[in-house]
């Protein structure tokens, strides 16, 4: 039985449309995903600390954090179970600041540039990953 | 029916294996795949040029020419079909200087750190993205 | 019938003052002007994501977050309402990393420098743009 | 009796335009503005010293110069009057090397991105300062 | 009475023996010692805005927020009693990102690098900054 | 048994009262307390690595070559006991050029800012560390 | 009809043969040249703002204002005749500060290295330009 | 007799019509003009080492080496006939790593922004090198 | 006979005391000077253009222009007489940007922190040159 | 038996008597000694990649691409035998863009700036590393 | 009465002339100079701390640890006597890192590039700091 | 007659080895070798300017101060003897302040990398220097 879930979505758009892909991809698959999202980074923090105990993977769309949060890059370093660090669009398509991420050398990988696909490909690797 | 190109590979440990699991993944998903590989940026650079011509999509993983070739981005950027940038580590957490990818800006989106997995999840992206 | 929103202050000192001058204000002005405040990143985020469906126009202060948060520069390039950036001191006389601002990009303008002045200033502005 | 006096515009696009909008708030505020404009460094340095003499406060674009002119940085901190930095355009929104403002360290407080607006509120601002 | 709290800590891991071996320090020197923990930078910016009413000092450690988090500083800048910021790890041992202390240069003093006693060492040095 | 040395002080001024708190918290704790101080680098060096034979721990004020001496740094590297760095004052609140620390990467930690009691910190720092 | 104007020289050393050779270059080629040359910087800046209205192109040498000048960059960008930007010496092979161009971003191209020849090269640019 | 070669173009569009236009310009002014083309930098480098031979200067488009080739640096400072550096684009107008010629340093002169004649404009200069 | 020129000074206080010690300088040590001033980069271009043919010698006091004006270096690099580049406070205990000087490489020495004795020293320095 | 392998030198000029030079020495020490030069980094990768499998020893003067290529990097790092970088000129005498080696981190030691006897020294060097 | 003294000198070469000429000058004007050089860093720093107590100024050449030396800087800082850096050469027409200035902040006035008249110039400058 | 010196060695551990070692060398190469080994940056300076007198060349490891002495790098550059400078470890494959080298450029050569060999290679160039 293989758990993931969706930390952080890129605002609020299509957040249904997320999560009802994201429940069909499952069910195919035979796993259990479970989302989340927040705009806070002590809440998301926190979220990842008990990830660890419930889940065995963990794809995380990080958004703005990616670049600035420190907190975030530390709370992931601090659980052993499979990260895939996923974005919907091409971080390095946008601005120079967007290019830094402080998240993904603690990620196994890093998946940018599809949209919702991006999340898909992420648990696919997850799959792979545990498997 | 969709054409894909691995144009090159992380050394040659492997390559026969990534190109069997490159076989089977197309039979299965009827989708014809292509591999070639060369050291050489010249090579690579007419490489991509023609790819226009016969493939839907290119997954490519431009390995150590991602961080100084201006060349090979050029030549991605001429051609109108998706591009996926693979990469078989996790480029954020090597040197400082593999962290800027000159080529990943012309691509669709980015893939890094699965090992083989990363063409796998490039070559479905493409599949997405065509269809 | 015009909206704003006072988002943050410079501290607690002073903030009954610069809410008793708003009000004034306001009704000098023939406009309704609402504040709210808070030390955390996330609820600026949402208050912004908000702010949208009950606004006509925004003021913001976004203090120290100004340097450091993608996260609200993100939320604020989201809204399509117009945004004005103020701060009590002149932020090119303090210290060099206080010169960087992530969020004026995304807005309209900025004031800065002219104390309590500044709110005024700036809902002037957005009055201005409005009509 | 309060006196200010625009040093420079954005070209001479609206500059009359500009002068009329100056000379009716004037008029509604009860305060004597008098407009001038240069496109020379070493005349707007002459005028800066001038200023001190004849009126209580400074309104000053210095356009191109706000970014490469330490002559009119030490002008204006040689005067005691208060001085207000306005721009037409959002100076964030631009080039990166206009980003950085050599004046306005010396300035009060700066407004920036209201198109002529900015000169309004400028003016508005030192009203405030000096009274 | 003297009176200082544990802000935050690294992680959760062993956080309840240094509450108890912050509470037998308490003891023995005679001081009352209160410690709190958030992952929330909002919570930290209100605990410190509200610790100058209660404590005669402050010992904190800010962890990832050391190296972002300019609402902290300016949160420890706007009180009045001495702080001291303490890291379990020395922080120069680390990555380049973690060398930089924006909350540090508002602190009167810096500790780091003796793990759980960077904390006792902390107090000891507070007590000594009141007396 | 356990030995500690000053290397160096901040200027001549109340060296002797430092010795003299030292020579007192020796008593009180049990512990040798040798102090040294010397204006030359090599001097500094050659007492580091005769420091390794004739004692337990080592603390350090290296002073002005804190930010300049790789060579105070190489010795620091080569003897395997305890180094604790101190300095009088917070080296965050100085120059920039004094924010570098060559030498706190190979101490196993840093006390900065609280003057003379930064020497009594650092070597109750280093008894914790020996025993 | 064509008009240039040579708006400044690399000093005065040759200024003359200079005009000797545009007047006759300008009868072979049936175009009409005004050359104009100044040490100000306000100067040029009005001749730019002035060339529109009477001249079909602009070939100017910006000389040491290449590298510093803002105002002459906002002057060239604001006419709507092509500009080709000329310099006698290489600048490629001079002080590092030499190659940065603030002015060629707003000019359609730019030729550099031929002495003289650099002026007439850019008047046939000019005339291939327009015609 | 003047011998020149186009060392490399911008891609295939409109290869043929520059080699017609460079014919017809040779026929006009009574010059040999030899054009190549490779993606391969090591090429490149051969056929500039083989050029003092046989022709008595060299207009080189190094596209994309030109701002990370040193090896094409190398063999153009090792031929001394003289060279003239073009590019078919303004690279002042482009992408900020596109500012940087490693390769004129050591050419002649530079012409950069005409298109096709930015080759015709670095063949005349040529010929008013030699003659 | 020697001549000198003063071209320009800190502001315009204190400038007839200025002149009063040169001139009394000048009659004792048998050597005229004259000194110029203007707040335009153009004019004191064109001055140290024209020095040349009426002077021995020149101390220039470039202010603000020292470290922005390549126009004004350039001017200074193109004549030969010695020339002294003096400041009346310290260059070094300002603003980082006040550091850097374009103006220093080309003259012969640099005189700084002096106050109006920085003209004298710079005078004596120009005899010492030319004798 | 030892083998090397000159892979690259520094123009055509003295290949002869390198090579000549190098027989001399291998027959004097009873090495056999191949040398190879290519201008092709594919060449240069593919030459290494294969040096593994017939030498005991690499010893490679990688010219320009010492500074650029990520590519000969990567093909270095992959083989293990003992691997010297030699250069003709001392790198650290010439351009700062030179100073940078890519391929030094991934070699056991560097000899650069000896001429031809760079080469010799090399060749002993891996001697005494082999034995 | 007056005592000045010479820390340091460029190399040996002319140091019997610049003492020669300390004296004559000293003679002249009424003061005493005393002259003493060392190549210890360590050595200045306590030269320059009795320098205090015998001397009512100071002229020192601190040559290269002008640029490195922040001990020298520290000594300087804590003496309370007027102190002139000087230096033989004019340290903006030589390398990069000579430009940086560690001394200077901390000193009256700098005077550099007028060879042996350098020191005669300090000595006459801190006759005149001092009367 | 040829003399050689050994300026400096890394730590004490193996000295005798490198002198017995240097001893035998000579020996067997009729060369007299002096190796002197100090801690102090001033002696080091003292060494080498005496070197000039009585050695043929100079072989030396700056160790820590290849990074931070612009004294011994002027020293080095004022004796004109052959100089090689030569490292135990490879300078490259350490922290990034260790690949700058203030020395390397006023020798003749570099060496880094082969332990003690490092001094025999070095020693062995500098006999081929002076032949």
């Amino acid at each position: 039985m293989l758990g993931e879930r969706e930390v952080d979505v890129y605002g609020n758009t299509g957040l249904e449309e997320i999560n009802r892909r994201l429940k069909t991809f499952g069910k195919d698959h035979g796993v259990i995903i479970e989302a989340a999202q927040s705009n806070s980074e002590g809440d998301l923090v926190t979220m990842i600390q008990k990830a660890k105990a419930s889940f065995d993977a963990l794809v995380i769309n990080p958004a703005a954090f990616t670049h600035t949060s420190i907190a975030i890059r530390d709370a992931l370093a601090a659980i052993n179970i499979p990260i895939v660090e996923v974005h919907l669009s091409n971080i390095y398509q946008r601005e120079e600041f967007r290019r830094r991420s402080l998240t993904a050398p603690v990620a196994k990988g890093i998946i940018s540039g599809f949209g919702v696909e991006s999340y898909l490909l992420g648990i696919r690797a997850t799959i792979d990953l545990i498997s």
